[in-house]
């Protein structure tokens, strides 16, 4: 029979796996708040909920928390910024959560946090509550800069550069195939793509110096780089025959159906970077993205007039959409 | 026909009651952080569901925003620190949720930081998700402590007076008197400390140049003392006798079939803070109690030996348990 856990056993099983950090803060669980040795100027949060953001049919629940803090990783990645404390709440179903979840739950996270080599990342509180119905959590994570301004999306300028760092649809892919119970070892790099996603931490930290503006590839490039043309009130043209697609992406949009080149466009959470670079510094970002290993690929140009348009050789593409709001 | 809100509807209504606190944040809602232009050296984060920590049935949403607010607040003031960015997320169930109540949410939250006079507090990013079924949201709470250490749970010492600032079991009251339909004008208070608690902001600074520690009272004073007894490993005497209550508590207690006591020692949400203050320095403390015009009670006393003993004139107080765990 198993074992369902109290607030109590649950939180002294977290203080286990997640050793008080005193070199970063003054406390430790067990005050009403943490009391931080560091000043984090770059906030950010996401939320996870079952059924929604993550399901438990096709991945684990150590998949779903290794996501979540990817996702606020390259929240932080995307301002050239570095991770640092965080906090976790986390709505248990009464009755389905036992205490080896939490361990699944933990493992994601701190695979994660060592994966990024994010040294300074480190859980700074939290609050574990009684959810009804569906599983959820939520991360509220803490960043800093080294000194001056954090990158932003509100800098790019007409006649910049759009540049794509990693890769377009791959986690979009993994997700397709894994939920029609396509399992091939060929496709392995598209379920690693969505199950164990990575920031762009320390390519963020140099695009600091190089990009005007950046921000991650969460929801699409087409759903996403709007975002960054707003904030920096531009347009831009995305030239879709300049998309890189291997032949293995081909044949796995093939099986799910799916046109190879609206994948690329449309497909989330791959959470690469699109920066907006002038021309004249392309070389150093070519030098960069070599030396960190990281895919680059030029995906259009910043223009005055307001929109995105995609573009096909000469004619307008015309974009099946296969995008969608979280809250609908 | 009610109109469901998208994603981006919320956020752009959100955006319109939180204005961008230009003086505190370098950026404002568009970029994947926020870019704080002050240091914030605590945090805490509170999580509140639908049927667990709130029902709709007997408060609104204003209600139970503008309690979530004041949880996190007195977790700020427990420490003897100032509210700072806060981040808000939401779970929001489509087909349920309508701008309206949205905008009722919003409500609760700004009435909070108004009542509070928090004017250093503020909205500083979020995320705005699908839940299926229940209603949450949770909130993760910054705040600044002028110089010097935080006030903490850790340095109680044996002789010190265990003080209580504020009620004792009037939520708990308010709670029981609203569930069970009981609505009378006379036991207004009670529904006002259950629907509207103050957090103790002001307190909580005056108490950190005076106190050795201090917590705030949100599960109630028999589940929460033990707490500051143990990260300052010490035990306490409670002197049921010295609990104040008034000719309307029992009155109440009566209707609830409650001992009042017990209400008093259990009765959680009341948000009042619980310090322990050296006896020299008692007399300070009233003069700040009546200067603030909070209700001060001496609880008890610390003691060397571990654990916790109610005593009830000479005879040892036997506690009908009505606390619970969140998580069960």
């Amino acid at each position: 029979m198993p074992n369902y856990p109290t607030e109590s056993q649950i939180i002294a099983r977290i203080r286990e796996r997640f050793p008080t950090r005193a070199d970063l803060v003054g406390l430790g669980i067990g005050d009403d708040c943490e009391w931080l040795k560091r000043c984090y100027p770059l906030v950010t949060t996401d939320c996870f909920v079952e059924g929604v953001h993550f399901d438990l049919r096709y991945m684990t629940l150590t998949d779903a928390a290794y996501r979540a803090m990817t996702a606020n990783l390259s929240d932080i990645a995307a301002m050239g910024g570095e991770a640092g404390a965080f906090l976790l709440s986390l709505g248990l179903v009464p009755k389905r959560f036992v205490l080896s979840q939490l361990d699944l739950f933990m493992d994601g996270i701190l695979e994660c946090i060592h994966d990024h080599a994010a040294t300074e990342c480190f859980l700074a509180g939290g609050d574990v509550v009684r959810s009804p119905n569906s599983l959820f959590f939520n991360i509220c994570m803490l960043g800093s800069v080294s000194e001056g301004a954090p990158l932003t999306r509100s800098a790019a300028a007409p006649g910049d550069l759009l540049v794509v760092f990693g890769a377009l649809g791959q986690a979009a892919l993994g997700f397709g195939l894994l939920e029609k119970g396509v399992k091939e070892e060929r496709f392995s790099p598209f379920y690693d793509a969505f199950l164990r996603p990575k920031a762009q931490l320390k390519l963020g930290k140099r695009l600091r110096e190089l990009a005007h503006a950046a921000m991650d590839l969460s929801d699409g490039l087409l759903q996403d780089c709007p975002k960054l043309l707003a904030q920096s009130r531009i347009g831009a043209e995305i030239y879709v025959d300049a998309l890189e697609l291997s032949e293995l992406e081909r044949e796995a949009a093939e099986i799910l159906k799916l046109r190879p080149l609206d994948l690329a466009l449309q497909g989330g959470e791959d959470f690469s970077l699109l920066a907006a670079i002038a021309p004249d510094r392309l070389e150093s970002a070519q030098v960069i993205a070599k030396e960190l290993g990281v895919a680059m690929q030029i995906v259009g140009k910043c223009v005055e007039a307001p929109g995105l348009n995609c573009y096909n050789a000469t004619r307008e593409y015309v974009v099946q959409s296969c995008g969608f709001e979280h809250f609908e």
